[in-house]
């Protein structure tokens, strides 16, 4: 019995789990909407006695939300604990699917063959490349390889609310060597990606309060303070003419990236050009002296995300409004400290308020740090090995832009770390219509955790 | 008989004059509503009835709209055309109104008596002034004291669209000497005014276009240029630290103050720390080393109406919104040409856009340029003696910081100087809730007109 074996069983068996995963498919588990509450409980089951099937003794396991699905199975090596979701992004708006969202189809399209559906690629097809390579670990060796916990998520795709109590509750039987996420994307078709590092995220708010009433712009337009004025007088002072921001003390905690990084985020395979052209653009417009994808995983951002004051309706009118409003968010990476940062940003915008002007802070938003994975493990190098064998393609440990809370959780809950490995595409179209994921994917997917798994197995 | 039998007449008539000024104020002459337009053709022909009473050959003329109200009478002296509005502005939200709006009555208050009813101030109250000096004046002299044009218009609240056209069409019919106009403010209460100059106006919107659809933030925060920081450095480049405008050749055709008119202004009873404090001011915040008072009526602004672009919901989108917009006016002084000004703004704006960021111009938005009254003409003089003698304060010319564009057009269709003087005040709530005018303003109104007409008579 061999790795060979598992991987020809897969091949084999590649109907058989796309039919697996279709049935999955099936069951509409929109966490967000309470409507589809029970569609969440049905999907949790079926992933239950899916798991029941090879040898898991998994059980749901109801929170004051969507269920979690927890999973034991005993055997050698490390113990890996494995994090999904189950349910799914809603499918507004409807009348831009090509087919019903949860009516999975395989089709053939010009890049291959697809998966069509809902939660096909988010997070669904993917959390099934796991549970697949088990199974056809179980089929050809009667065990699994090692010692996994399955711990999977209803409610990823409506701000997890369940999740950190849950693991604080369970923290003990929630503890395991490695956890292991496939939720991520590959940086370009066919290249295998472990996510080395994600950025954290600020969120913040505030509103800047100039008279106390709406003004005429006749009776008091000149010896007015126009908040909509003031407002984007502080927003153009957030950066310089680089592109660095420029609040006092906004990169503490940033490091640049090691050469040997940037060598092969260099040779990754990321297509700056299409990323930039596919949204109109000719060159990257973050901080000067970094590349569009430095910019992206990298390098820390205070973005603006919704600015307004003022009239907005057809024709004129001419007021002086009372208020202005601006939400922001920051990427954040490295050791950049989310409550810290937060102070910094509120000191520069109350030190350039105008007399007379006010400044109220929205209390309600948090933040999370950025999560740069611990790939000094022997496990990145050894998953790195499994991955580019089974693509013929080097694999990369790639950045990401976007911020995915848990990986931080898993840290500092359970003290886990946590490695990233997906293969989704940036096409999948997640949180989309025509949601797809590629039958390659799902494949070679399969085939990729089989090697992991295994990799991973001997080394112990 | 002499101007004081006028004078008494007007003074024993009062009452009488109340209750005219009451049957007009009960027609809800709503223009922007087309479903008030038999209520506006109602009180165009209350008027037309009443100036008949009077002599003038009067008669409702049709337009596309509302129609105007002109009338003529023959006489000696000089012509003087007079104007004055018979809309009004809607009256939402109805709920602050403490009494109907189109109920008219007479309350005491701790000021004084007032009249209280949409239309009471602006215009009905004040264009009644000038009927009533005209009925006095006929009831003891048998005739009126000068040769006049009535010319009454029931769109002012509206945007005017049939004036200009009226206008032109009936240019030979309207010429006259000077215009008169009763839609002003005192610039305190008991201070006869003369408005001398009002500001004009341009008025403009942009959108700044980014990236060709909105971007998630984590995905592409940091390559992406940013509509609305964009958008946010183009305003906050408008104006320098001092609070000038920095647009390249924005004051060409701005002049200073002459120093006896600043002298006037000094002394002419405007509360500035009021007209501050009373929107949350402790200091005027207009261009460095102007009073607020030249900051509203003698120097030009660049103000943002309106600005927006991205999320505004509740709690956080981490969205980079494809596009921002911006309306703005600006208000006019002196000799500056609005088309000139236009074509400033938006060079300005174009030369500091990023590149890939593109805007686009409202093409729909007009101008109309400041008016400076002739007042060397010694009519002025002629009606601030007589305002004077009135008011038992010395009449001063003031300026004002709104636009009243008729007086351009009166004076570009028709070559016609224009003379306002009104006896509103500041607390009228004209435009607002529980409206009201001073029935000191409407008294000492009638009585300011039958010594004004009496002056240009007599000189003549």
């Amino acid at each position: 019995m061999s790795l060979d074996d598992v991987l020809d069983r897969i091949d084999e068996d590649l109907d058989a789990a796309m039919d697996r995963l279709m049935d999955l498919l099936r069951i509409p588990s929109i966490s967000t909407d309470p409507s589809y509450a029970a569609d969440c409980d049905r999907a949790a089951e079926w992933l239950v006695e899916d798991l029941k099937s090879l040898g898991v003794s998994a059980a749901r396991r109801d929170t004051p939300g969507r269920p979690m699905v927890v999973g034991h199975v005993d055997g050698d090596g490390p113990h890996l604990l494995f994090y999904g979701h189950y349910d799914v992004q809603p499918v507004d708006p409807l009348n831009l699917w090509d087919t019903p969202p949860f009516k999975p189809r395989i089709e053939d399209t010009p890049n291959g063959r697809v998966i069509r559906a809902r939660g096909a690629s988010d997070d669904k097809g993917q959390l099934m490349t796991f549970v697949e390579a088990c199974r056809a670990w179980k089929a050809v060796h009667g065990t699994l390889p090692c010692k996994l916990t399955f711990f999977l998520e209803g409610e990823e795709e409506s701000g997890s609310p369940s999740l950190v109590p849950f693991m604080r509750d369970n923290a003990d039987e929630l503890k395991a060597d490695l956890a292991l996420i496939c939720d991520t994307s590959m940086v370009a078709p066919g290249v295998p990606s472990i996510a080395s590092q994600l950025r954290g995220m600020l969120k913040d708010e505030f509103t800047i309060v100039g008279p106390r009433i709406d003004l005429h712009s006749g009776h008091y337009g000149g010896p007015a303070l126009n908040p909509l004025r003031e407002i984007a007088r502080i927003i153009a002072s957030f950066h310089d003419e680089t592109g660095r921001v420029a609040v006092d003390g906004f990169y503490d905690g940033v490091h640049e990236v090691p050469d040997d990084l940037k060598r092969q985020w260099e040779s990754c395979g990321f297509d700056e050009k299409l990323y930039l052209e596919s949204v109109g653009f000719t060159q990257p417009h973050g901080e000067q002296g970094y590349t569009a994808l430095e910019q992206q995983w990298a390098r820390p951002t205070l973005e603006v995300n919704g600015l307004w004051g003022g009239y907005q309706g057809a024709g004129t009118k001419t007021v002086i409004p009372s208020q202005a409003h601006c939400k922001f968010t920051c990427r954040l990476v490295g050791d950049m400290d989310p409550d810290r940062l937060r102070d910094k940003i509120r000191a520069h915008v109350e030190a350039r308020l105008s007399p007379d002007a006010e400044v109220r802070w929205d209390g309600s938003l948090d933040g999370s740090p950025a999560a740069v994975m611990n790939t000094d493990r022997p496990e990145f190098e050894q998953a790195r090995q499994a991955l580019s064998d089974e693509w013929n393609r080097e694999a990369v440990l790639v950045g990401m832009g976007g911020s995915i809370p848990i990986a931080g959780y898993f840290k500092e809950i359970l003290g886990l770390d946590t490695m990233l490995i997906g293969f989704a595409n940036e096409d999948d179209a997640i949180h989309s219509p025509n949601e797809k994921y590629d039958v390659t994917s799902f494949h070679k997917g399969m085939r990729s955790w089989a090697r992991v798994l295994d990799a991973l197995a001997r080394s112990a």
